[in-house]
């Protein structure tokens, strides 16, 4: 299943995606889509609905982030071998795990609010796991039986204020510094994570292209790893790592994102976002 | 005020400290203590109160969480002078941030589960500031009318975890790594955080001993500072950095806590915490 949430922030509905991928209004089964609903009785429930049966959306809605009220926002630096080599730092022994702030979370085509002080924006697109059930001290082995499914996020990022100190949360948390979605596409529909093309564009210049299956940690070794250190909680979402081709990288020198450009991305069978990088005004809410 | 939530996990009712110290059910007037009780009009309603009023509740009471639902706990690394020479890192330019997980909070009282493969378990009693309306730049002149009150944390910290790679979050972030309370004090009885004693004990011996009149980065500062890098919401909960006298700094090696050790800590007006290290036997829920 595809499932979304849709509409402006805070009277958001739940969605489905039908087998020729019209928008589906899910409403009629479920009035949200939280962290219960995650569960797999509950999402067993979901399958047998037959979407074509529920009201069309528009192709224009908008996306919001497909699960709500997660808790936490979990993210995996440098899993990837080349963009540790294009980031000059050293290749990892052990996953380097890291938080983007909650409220950095938007929607899958909503705009990256660029901080006034921000100079050196960037982005980084990553393969989003959602955890589906409470998971702690998980194996390896059994880690997948804990992910309800996958979705695209951007780890957006300063990169001034990454390595402002050496901790990096800070410049990964700004608003809108964490779209997801557009889609929670559960793990039934993606048999291998390990084998997903993913690319991303800037005005339409390609800057990252990538397949998780050059991660350095899989994404069943990471929820592993994770779980070691915290519980899990259903929602969380775990973001895996950039391929290489962030700005930070590129030679002879970085283009930051400036206001006005737009950044796609896409990951085979999750979809795809659309940004456009914006100026903070005040933000709502 | 002193505000407290009580009674086992998934059942906590409201609570307020009379004028006596008496322990009060609150339920009467709230049901629970959440991001929206902390408005100021919501604030200045139960002022109204009179707590003797209440029903009294024994003192052995468990103490949960004083907020419900806290959306991110932030915290503050190397915040005394002190502190930063005993760990042996730079007197930091600007605050460093950073994020302990939410699934990390535990009560005032609760115990602190040392995971199976902790080899280097640590303390750090901190002031925690609670914020009580949704913050984005805000000066630092004005900080202060966005934070509700204030509370005592233990930003319990296992420092193999913590250096293990360059980000510290993993090692803040273990189940039981974070407990808040016992009450929250709103700012009226608070009328300079910079000038409160603190001290922390382990098996009745005192490790620690401050007073935040030497923070580097005042309170006001440090929300402020925060607030230019994400939303700050109602609830939110930072914790400012540690005064010296962790393990990691005692010399001729640390002493790090093991299992039937006791911490104990006290900020001047905020309460106290009293914590047995425990064994990993699962955690409920």
């Amino acid at each position: 299943m595809k499932l979304f949430r849709y509409g402006p922030p805070g009277e958001e509905r739940p969605g489905i995606v039908d087998k020729y991928g019209k928008l589906r209004d899910l409403s009629l089964h479920i009035s949200e889509i939280t962290a219960e609903t995650l569960a797999d009785d509950q999402l067993a429930a979901l399958q047998k609905i037959d979407p074509e049966q529920l009201p069309e959306l528009p192709a224009d809605i908008r996306y919001a982030v497909p699960v709500r009220d997660i808790g936490k926002f979990v993210a995996i630096g440098l899993n990837y071998r080349d963009h540790a080599e294009e980031a000059g730092l050293a290749i990892p022994s052990e996953p380097v795990v890291f938080f983007k702030a909650t409220t950095s979370i938007s929607g899958a085509n909503d705009p990256i609010i660029k901080p006034p002080h921000s100079t050196q924006l960037d982005w980084e697109l990553e393969l989003g796991v959602v955890i589906g059930k409470r998971t702690r001290y998980v194996s390896a082995e059994e880690a997948l039986d804990h992910v309800c499914g996958y979705c695209v996020v951007n780890d957006v990022s300063d990169r001034g204020f990454q390595f402002q100190s050496s901790q990096w949360d800070k410049g990964k948390s700004c608003d809108s510094f964490g779209p997801i979605g557009p889609w929670l596409v559960t793990r039934d529909e993606i048999p291998d994570p390990q084998n997903l093309d993913m690319w991303l564009d800037v005005n339409g210049e390609r800057r990252q292209v990538g397949n998780s299956a050059t991660m350095i940690f899989s994404v069943a070794e990471i929820v592993s790893y994770c779980s070691r250190y915290m519980t899990l909680a259903p929602g969380d979402v775990i973001c895996t790592g950039t391929p290489p081709g962030v700005s930070m990288g590129m030679k002879p020198r970085p283009k930051w994102l400036e206001i006005g450009d737009e950044v796609t991305l896409s990951i085979a069978g999750l979809g795809r976002q659309h940004h456009v990088v914006t100026a903070y005004r005040g933000l709502p809410g």
